[in-house]
């Protein structure tokens, strides 16, 4: 199993953007990254009129496309796949998994801190619980290393050497 | 692992018009039905500037996106995976696969003939390989059972018999 990192916030404090930024930091590394995004209402996804959607529009439980370069899958479940499942299934062949969301799985967390946004942090530094870094606008000191929301090179390094078993030259 | 049926046709013969008549019609039966189309070029999935499609846009190899009701996943791949892994992997949890394409790997296969589209079916009554049905708009002798193009009813209850062990009043 791939090592798993929680990207967590408030709302709208900028997970995607970060990870916009992130994930191409660790892929020019060498690591293939996998994400998952956790939903809480229900997602869209394919194009109406594909053939895939008018296979799930006339029922079919699961629907997958399948390419010599991509393949892709849509599933109806009856209840939530737990994370540790979801990693397991689908991300064997990854050297990281990320994910946006998540923040009661406890997996090893990141949380995005933007001033602009919010008042006060998710975490607190009394109850950091699994926190291991902050990224934010602003200096806050939750007891975790501390990143700029713009030096995503500093933190892809922190995450190499702390999850993926590098090390940074002295 | 559940069976495997390919509806195969030369191009544009409305293998996809059929199976959204057929899969309802065996969804009604009570079978949980999954689906797998053969892409030869590439395709898009995935709706721009959603996160999911943000992520695969940095990077991510493997991008999975979680609900309670549903989940998704898009995969870069080095090479195709092949059907069998794919049915193993993904649709452990069906009672029917349906392939659309897929004419080379041999499934039990139901060929869709349109005289409209074309002059001549793919199999012929000679070399009929894995054909179990054809499925056409005007009478066509292949040596296996044929359905009218319209009959989807007919072809679900045959599907049954035949692959999901059902055994039909006498």
């Amino acid at each position: 199993m791939p090592p798993v990192i929680s990207i967590v916030s408030k709302k709208n404090s900028g997970k995607t953007t970060l990870l916009e930024k992130l994930i191409p930091a660790l892929c020019q590394r060498g690591y293939r990254v996998g994400t998952i995004k956790h939903d809480h209402h229900g997602f869209e996804i394919d194009r109406e009129g594909k053939d895939t959607w008018r296979h799930k529009q006339a029922g079919a439980r699961t629907v997958v496309i399948s390419s010599p370069r991509r393949i892709a899958m849509i599933k109806e479940v009856d209840e939530e796949v737990s994370l540790d499942r979801i990693v397991r299934h689908y991300f064997a062949d990854m050297d990281l998994v990320i994910t946006e969301g998540y923040k009661k799985e406890r997996k090893p967390q990141i949380e995005v801190f933007r001033k602009k946004a919010h008042e006060t942090p998710l975490h607190s530094k009394a109850a950091p619980g699994t926190l291991v870094a902050v990224v934010s606008d602003v200096p806050v000191d939750l007891g975790v290393p501390r990143f700029d929301i713009d030096d995503f090179l500093s933190l892809a390094a922190f995450i190499e050497e702390r999850f993926l078993g590098a090390h940074l030259p002295p």
